[in-house]
């Protein structure tokens, strides 16, 4: 569908149908969130890709029941980072060096932004990566629409269960937000046929001059 | 442009050429903002829309220098709210109410989760507030691309002299990012003919069962 036409049909599907989403199209989703950018480009976080029903079942009652973790047919839960390695730095320094044709020598500068990332605290880390999780879960919704396909974005769930259903923490991460992906009940959902409610623009922009400030 | 096309022409511009977008295109990008999808549909933050150029040339120093400041022709700076007001629930309540030809009476439950964030700390507040903002630069960004304009993502810059500049502190604000408008400078931005980088989907995907689970 046509971009603009896209962001407008997309709402946050509260009941999803149970159809099953085709492999090229979440392909293409995943593509979107790949391509999303992320502070210094580092990409800190990982996003699981659960089609398993049994764990959708498990994952249901941590969410407060909230249907569409079962009536999708993918659930991505996006984990943020809340350490960044030197493994981290080193093997997206080598991997820039061998993508772009460069010497380590060329990417000092850029290797020294990274090293102090692994110097941070875990909650500042955890800060940081949660929010560049969220410009890609924009990119993911985006994308679903442009391929009419329904995606809830979810942070109504106890993330500390999640973490540990997922071994989420020994792993160096931590869940903040559930995307599942499937179709619109559209008979069942209260919320299919309610306008779409957004702050209005004269609201939401401010148009700022030097000649306003104090 | 067609959307993964865009997803995989755009890239953080690192200079500009200074040639104004026009205001056509820069509102459908703002059109994108506003129909990003927030939390409860709250958008807890305001969006300054700058274009003069002495108010750009302020911000320059505080932005590390980065020339896209002076060089695009608009310039977004995305203000996460640090309160959530009464007013604020009231008047998104009246709103709802008003476009959905809901009674008051029936969106209970709703205000009540609204109230909730009324009593929150401001500390907390910002938190979410700013990863909404997030979201919303996700759909910017993806509309500026579908639009062939540059868009360079930024954190680099003092938020507290911004928010001193652009007095946010007393309007309960924030900011959090910056985002100038404009068209890429090909011969003289060292990244444009840089390959885009990102970590591999084998590596940022991880298919999860629930037999994997310790």
């Amino acid at each position: 569908m046509e971009f603009y036409n896209a962001l407008n049909w997309r709402y946050a599907a509260k009941k999803m149908n149970g159809e099953a989403v085709p492999q090229e199209k979440v392909d293409r989703i995943l593509d979107a969130i790949q391509l999303a950018p992320t502070s210094l480009g580092a990409q800190p976080f990982s996003v699981f890709v659960i089609t398993d029903q049994d764990l959708k079942e498990r994952i249901l009652p941590i969410a407060n029941g909230q249907t569409q973790i079962v009536d999708s047919s993918q659930l991505l839960v996006f984990a943020a980072w809340d350490e960044y390695t030197e493994k981290h730095a080193d093997e997206f320094i080598q991997q820039t060096a061998k993508e772009r044709g460069l010497e380590l020598s060329d990417l000092t500068a850029f290797k020294n932004y990274l090293e102090s990332l692994t110097k941070k605290s875990k909650e500042e880390l955890f800060e940081w990566s949660a929010k560049q999780a969220y410009i890609a879960l924009g990119f993911g919704l985006a994308a679903a629409a442009v391929e009419e396909v329904d995606a809830t974005p979810m942070e109504g769930f106890d993330p500390s269960k999640l973490d540990a259903l997922l071994d989420l923490r020994s792993k160096g991460m931590r869940s903040v937000l559930l995307m599942p992906l499937g179709y619109r009940d559209k008979q069942n959902d209260w919320l299919a046929p309610m306008k779409k409610v957004r702050r209005p623009k004269e609201q939401l922009f401010i148009n700022s001059e030097v000649g306003e400030l104090v």
